[in-house]
């Protein structure tokens, strides 16, 4: 099976790029309400389950204990773009269990928030693992295994308590048996599972409603949500997908991007959850399509439809600031959507 | 039509992500020599006809009037990294013709190359147009606008002479009539005209061998080749695809990298011209699929062979330098090339 064109990219009269991929929209109880393009081949999630990956750190009793609120949940669920902000909040996580950002295992890189990969150019320091977009998933897991006094070394390989932990997670929510043979190594050291995306719709459905899991895990991920509602600069930075959207909508919508093409969320108020992937891994594609599933599928004003369409059609500009272009869902993402203009072809 | 899956993204056992695209390998009597995919669907060349555009620098007398070497010459096709060196051969190229940058109309940009634009950050100083990756190439159109006596204001424009140049150059090697309504607005504000990839290919065969041009364009392309490659460093940068390719093989290949993924090269001893799109605009795939097609066609030592692999099959590491995976080319591509390993899936 080919996956359809999903999204694509215009320049003047003509398609320039054309994105293809699958979308999976799945209720709390497993049914599809959606699918688009092969929704069974098993896709690695990477971070866009870190909302699911947080829920240990909340079931342990670790983020009590360390006296954790909205902004430290958020931040354990997020891919942060490395804001001054961002690393004070990874590091006071550590500092509650009495670590330092040596205990970190998911490397460093330079803040992909660029005015604060400048001016940490300017204060002629290097990136800490504290700027990885990873570390406050990985401060949270640090907070799991010193709540439960285990030693926290090699906390990211997968027979690491902490590891297990969060694979079973996966597993009860996905109802999918992972599988070592379908076990890649994340950007961040830690395991990623390949699961169908109908399973990590079904995953989002449950974690977004609260239905179908056991209780304290239902009150764990209503914890993660709030926290996440009420944070969402925490979940990624300035100018971000993901911030700019729950910001938007608050409660009403969770989403969480991750690498390499995947979009993960859930519309807790229409009990379903979303999972896509562009076949390519190109993330400016994966945005459009989750912008049009929440178009699709979320009642909203016209106003906050105006805000949503400047990422469901986002305009490309050149280097003077001239529009020479946009990105925009195919009709089988959106049905109705406006056509073609005149001379253009869709796909040949 | 669809085009075939060129480059696929492994992670662990699985294809984690799939380039699809077209590539088009022409001779210089316009013969095809191999085709995959449609390579019949008009496409923006983007920047990957910078050499092409360059001919009037030369043809016009311009660049012996100013003066200009292999340095110049390079840098006036090259989409650049920003660092240091570019930047000083670009505002050379101005000076000569009495200008300055605030002639440039490309915009600006930050470096692409991370350590120049790190050290930009340092030096508290914001880009300019001179580290815009094409302000070589629009160096060159001032230059060319100033050598003839025309204002250079708005050389930009599809109806400036400069433009207008370099349009008859493209359409006189691509064989084709450029259309206003197949026309975009490239990122640095210049025309970008749509035309098939069987057309991009022929016109770089005839750019690399010289034949079926006038006596005086030969000359002109050769001048041009000859200076990429002497300094292969101006046409790209440090760690760039086609600095490394063209310092290993000399002028035994010529690669021009274009944005949306886009690639166009020549190899000029085997009369044959490149160009091939990947349909999702990847740079990741294209230049796998560029390596392929020289791995393919260019005979070459063991040595070379084994320097050419580490750009046909990529290594993917983590944040921590651990191997997570690598980029590979599909057998479309490459015939032969190694098989799926078991359990892997390719193309649904």
């Amino acid at each position: 099976m080919r996956n359809p064109v999903l999204v694509e990219v215009m320049r003047g009269a003509l398609v320039e790029s054309r994105h293809r991929g699958a979308v999976a929209v799945v209720d709390a109880e497993g049914a599809a309400v959606l699918t688009l393009g092969d929704v069974t081949l098993p896709v690695y999630p990477r971070s866009a389950v870190k909302p699911i990956q947080a829920l240990p750190l909340i079931e342990s009793g670790a983020a009590d204990r360390f006296g954790f609120g909205d902004e430290e949940i958020a931040l354990a669920c997020a891919s942060h773009g490395g804001e001054p902000a961002h690393v004070a909040v990874a590091a006071r996580m550590l500092a509650r269990a009495g670590l330092e950002a040596g205990a970190l295992e998911c490397g460093a890189h330079w803040p992909s928030h660029q005015p604060s990969s400048q001016a940490l150019a300017r204060s002629a320091a290097a990136p800490s693992a504290l700027h990885n977009n990873c570390s406050g998933k990985h401060a949270g897991f640090l907070c799991v295994a010193c709540a439960a006094g285990v030693d926290h070394c090699s906390y990211v390989g997968p027979s690491h308590p902490v590891q297990r932990e969060v694979r079973a997670a996966l597993e009860s929510l996905t109802g999918v048996g992972l599988s070592e043979d379908q076990c890649g190594i994340d950007g961040c050291a830690i395991p990623t599972f390949a699961v169908p995306l109908t399973a990590l719709a079904h995953a989002f459905a449950r974690f977004g409603t609260g239905a179908r899991m056991g209780q304290s895990r239902t009150k764990a991920a209503a914890r993660i949500r709030a926290a996440i509602a009420a944070q969402p600069y925490y979940v990624a930075g300035s100018g971000r997908f993901c911030t700019e959207i729950m910001t938007r909508f608050g409660a009403r919508v969770l989403v969480k991007t991750g690498a390499e093409g995947v979009f993960c969320g859930a519309l807790p108020e229409q009990g379903v959850g979303i999972a896509l992937k562009c076949d390519d891994g190109a993330t400016r594609a994966a945005e459009v399509a989750m912008a049009a599933m929440i178009a699709r599928f979320l009642p909203m004003s016209d106003e906050e439809r105006a805000g949503l369409d400047l990422r469901l059609r986002p305009t490309l500009r050149n280097w003077n600031g001239t529009t020479v272009g946009g990105l925009r869902p195919t009709p089988d993402v959106i049905p109705g959507d406006p056509g073609l203009e005149p001379g253009e072809t869709r796909d040949p």
